[in-house]
């Protein structure tokens, strides 16, 4: 069976996330849809990563095993044309080993989270990013983004429901940036908890605002108490960026 | 009667233009209910241009005179409560001398348009770009949009049924600009024709797909013949951005 690599991009708003369920519209049960209408194949599609619902996507991957080998632009038009007109896309399709795994073979995952920090609401970037109207220290928020990175027991940024084994994790990059009204908080790692980055980024907030001292950030951490984490940022102003793998397959 | 300047952000895709009509949603008819909620005062929201059906706002400005003084703040608050829930809204509100008119004082203006040059559908910008798949040559591009530059009859690219008296217009920027998929174009002239930046637009891409020659942008501009105008790009992906007035008001 030949194995696909699929690079998709989705507007995570009208499903309720990536996993795809009984009741309601998801972004892996669209993909399994469209490849049932494309070649008549029942198979599951295995992403890289399970986003909530709302969360968006602009460089989820995931895995395929196809009975018979097809033209990779083939893969990609036909599935963008079956997807149609709901928000999810094919960016491109390859041919990779089968010893490749989206999932599995990922070595660093990249997410970003988008704050609009103004007074008035958005008009053009509903359901984008999350707007803040008190004004934010970008400053502080970085100096605290500092203290999550390295190995670190994520207990208290992780929802209460993750069902990872272990919450210990590595931060290799966290940054806080300010362009205009846009904040821009980038946070990679090799594989994050449940709600992680929105847990970081609801805190981080926290310190923006002045609410929190940045150090605050590391005491919460030390802690390892759920209760200790800020209010959780909302799914809309999240995206998955990009996953790296070794071989850059 | 204090006049007061406002900064507009909007998403024209619910809307029939900025210019109010009998029928159909605008954004001027939006700000115009919106104050008549607020204060019970029925005026016109004189904006510093007509943007048309589906163009969008990061930087319309207009300006309103009250009755009675108010705070620029509560001005602002109490329309975004009130546009609500339509994708409107006031940036800032700022008082304003009487001689200030937002479209005739007005010396400068910006527009931006967003190409997404890749072969997938965009996912997360519907409505915000306009799609091209095939791969635009964007140093051919910039080159051709040289040719925009200064004073020249625009009579090629200016709708048919544009009012303006003389087709005589001053683009002092035009540029053309990549990062990934994205095709920035950025124009800035005192005032624009009717549908001038979408023609520009759109003969540009024409250029970007090899259709035309670069300096077949000279031609056209040369031949003052709207016959000669390559296909004129969708509204979904023009920005009006920035408007300059002479005291920084």
């Amino acid at each position: 069976m030949p194995r696909y690599r699929l690079d998709i991009e989705y507007d995570g708003t009208p499903f309720h996330g990536w996993q795809k369920q009984a009741d309601g519209p998801t972004v892996q049960g669209a993909l399994q849809d469209a490849l049932v209408a494309y070649c008549g194949v029942n198979t599951v599609v295995h992403g890289a990563g399970r986003t909530d619902s709302g969360v968006h996507a602009f460089g989820q991957v995931a895995h395929i095993d196809l009975p018979e080998t097809r033209a990779p632009d083939q893969i990609r038009d036909a599935l963008n044309f079956h997807l149609r007109p709901l928000p999810v896309v094919v960016l491109r399709a390859r041919p990779v080993p089968a010893s490749f795994d989206a999932r599995f073979s990922a070595v660093r995952r990249a997410y970003r989270y988008l704050i609009e920090n103004r007074r008035a609401p958005t008009a053009i970037h509903t359901n984008r990013r999350w707007q803040v109207p008190r004004p934010l220290d970008v400053d502080a928020m970085a100096h605290a983004a500092s203290h999550f990175l390295g190995h670190h027991d994520f207990t208290t940024f992780r929802a209460a429901g993750c069902q990872a084994k272990s919450p210990m994790r590595t931060v290799d990059h966290c940054t806080v940036t300010r362009e205009g009204d846009l904040i821009t908080i980038d946070v990679r790692a090799r594989s994050f908890l449940h709600a992680q980055v929105r847990s970081m980024a609801g805190s981080l907030k926290m310190v923006g605002e002045g609410r929190w001292a940045a150090d605050e950030i590391a005491v919460a951490l030390a802690a390892r108490d759920r209760k200790r984490c800020g209010p959780v940022a909302p799914a809309c102003g999240l995206y998955f960026m990009q996953v790296d793998y070794p071989d850059a397959v």
